[in-house]
């Protein structure tokens, strides 16, 4: 009587997972070593070996934002949740907020704190642009928010906004700024506590290497204050920083249980982060960058025409190039992943049909592979353009 | 100039994870099979390959809540997460809400409905003690809340609270019930659709037997009609359902990106909930109850005192005993990991320094781990009775 429900018999099936080469705009591919330690067995969430990998995590995201940050650490949740912690820690029902739009993130941050209950005022700009400073130093001028956020890694368009003069800006204007670094950290410069950045968080998926899950994040002492003098709890207790943060013992009180950790992300962040040390900070952008530039030079010999205009505006880690005149992107995308299990992605957002994406990330950030791409997307776009080709 | 925070020298060393029997409130140890899936290679977030394991953990979890349920999926979030999920989509700022609270889950569930803006009220028992129906309705009756929360299994205390006449209630008096049964489903009955409970969520790392950071949730078509009549959108981003069911397709409609999903997780929850289907709800309910006799007769014959009175509340996966007089339950703890590498658990909340929490679930729900258990628990004790035994 009480079983009304069968067992489902595709359980009764293996699980089935192809390896595939994700030449997207993330997640990448993770290193042997990283998911070697994903199987690694299950620690309490308040063991003290987990502990000392919270703390080892900790130092290391400290490293890659380049940071002091007290509170500093990875929250439980892809990086969507970093941007919902940023949000409601920062935002009390009532308080103005300028979100700069130049693609996706910074709709899906407007949307975020709308529902917060922030007055949301936007600045934007066309798809594939980057915000200069007199624009920005204006929106802060006219609508004097209380934060600021804006994306230094736009993944839906393929732009790396310059950050570098925002910190000092926003608090001549007594705003935070904070920042989404999900697809740019490790590929372009960062220097959080260099360039006063109040927030900033990235995805554990992108140049970092480990597998989705975790958000790194990180929040400096003015950011803290602002956590200190709301009025009201934020609203969601699984994104509290003052209760996550004692989790983590970022204010040298004993750990309180806040949530059960995911233990082995923690484990797979922990070995992506090992990783991004042993070769430092500068190597690895560099390199980004070379194999950035050998994939746009290639691009430019397929005759393919680069989405985001200006050079230097042109992210390493993801590069859009312009669908060519009368081809289906999905033609191209599918003949890749058909014939040689590779990604490369269609458009996210305002560039949904517009583009096709090549990401660059960590683990996959070579010449070698940089070059199986290029081949693959030859012989795709030749696919591509063969008439009768079908989906 | 820029490198200002060196490498960290604790990332240069290798992990250190260790072998630990977890015979505490959860996590629980995995099974080799979900340990094993937990290292295959990343797949993207809209992959078909990765669509379809989203598929068959659905399906999975309908069939270990028993509930036909079209919005059912696997929320990328501890069971905190679950909690969240609940509240944030059938709480509207100024709603009645009531909450059960006989542990530290009835308190932190009236922690988060507050910070929605509910109108909390609780009806309160002391720790160790299950409700009746007389309170409850008297409750509702009193209250008329939108909405009632309970948990199954209170691990904080040990307690199985009964529920299965709860959704009829519930519903005479026009009432949502949400039912929290992270640490109970899979050693009890739960029958969602039959007992017509409204929000049933669970976490993977308690019975079932992945690692933690998936939170199986399902709503009932009542409350789905609660999300859709809502005024003002839910509050949170990442919990919203509308946009999460479409990404777990759940509304017949196409798949949408709503977050990059924990693939890695969502293996070792798919294997999970496969070696579940395997076994069968009823067997695995039945083996929990057969290890709970045992280790339940075990307790009894070293002399140690139930902290539930009544036999019939007992949790069959969290038992809790009282710390005999005069001996302090971190030596006890202590001597079990040092000696054995297992894990007994202290008190939570409202029980801190009162009992020790013994686990059996899932993978360790076994009459040979019962057993050893116990052997290390009289060991323990023995090592406890002894003069001058220090921390």
């Amino acid at each position: 009587m009480h079983i009304q429900v069968d067992r489902p018999a595709t359980l009764l099936k293996p699980l089935f997972v192809p390896q595939k080469l994700l030449m997207g705009p993330g997640p990448s591919n993770c290193p042997p070593r990283v998911l070697h330690a994903m199987s690694l067995p299950v620690l309490g969430h308040l063991h003290p070996e987990c502990c000392s990998i919270m703390d080892e995590v900790k130092a290391g995201i400290q490293y890659a934002f380049q940071t002091k940050n007290a509170l500093t650490l990875a929250v439980s949740t892809s990086g969507h949740g970093g941007m919902e912690a940023s949000m409601s820690n920062l935002i009390e029902s009532g308080n103005t907020v300028l979100i700069a739009v130049h693609g996706i993130w910074g709709q899906r941050a407007a949307n975020m704190a709308q529902r917060y209950g922030a007055d949301v005022r936007t600045i934007n700009i066309p798809a594939g642009e980057y915000f200069c400073m007199k624009a920005i130093e204006a929106g802060l001028s006219q609508h004097r928010p209380v934060l600021f956020f804006i994306t230094q890694g736009e993944s839906s368009t393929g732009v790396h906004q310059p950050i570098e003069q925002l910190g000092l800006l926003c608090h001549k204007y007594n705003c935070l700024l904070v920042v989404d670094a999900v697809a740019s950290l490790g590929g372009v410069p960062v220097y959080m506590d260099e360039w006063e950045i109040d927030v900033l968080y990235t995805g554990s998926q992108k140049v970092l290497g480990a597998p989705p899950g975790l958000a790194p994040i990180s929040f400096s002492p003015r950011a803290i204050a602002k956590i200190e003098s709301r009025t009201i709890p934020v609203p969601v207790f699984y994104w509290d920083m003052k209760i996550l943060g004692d989790y983590w013992a970022c204010f040298g009180k004993p750990r309180v249980y806040h949530h059960t950790i995911p233990v082995s992300l923690l484990y797979g962040l922990r070995e992506a982060l090992a990783i991004f040390v042993e070769e430092g900070i500068n190597k690895c952008i560099a390199r980004h960058q070379m194999c950035a530039k050998r994939l746009h030079n290639g691009l430019e010999k397929l005759g393919l025409e680069f989405f985001v205009e200006k050079e230097e505006a042109r992210l390493p880690t993801v590069t859009t190039i312009k669908v060519p005149r009368g081809l289906d992107w999905r033609v191209i995308q599918k003949y890749a992943m058909k014939t040689y299990c590779l990604e490369i992605s269609g458009g996210l957002g305002p560039t949904v049909g517009k583009v096709i994406r090549i990401g660059l990330m960590g683990y996959n950030a070579t010449l070698e592979k940089v070059d199986l791409t290029l081949k693959v997307l030859q012989e795709a776009l030749l696919h591509a353009r063969r008439p009768h080709t079908n989906l």
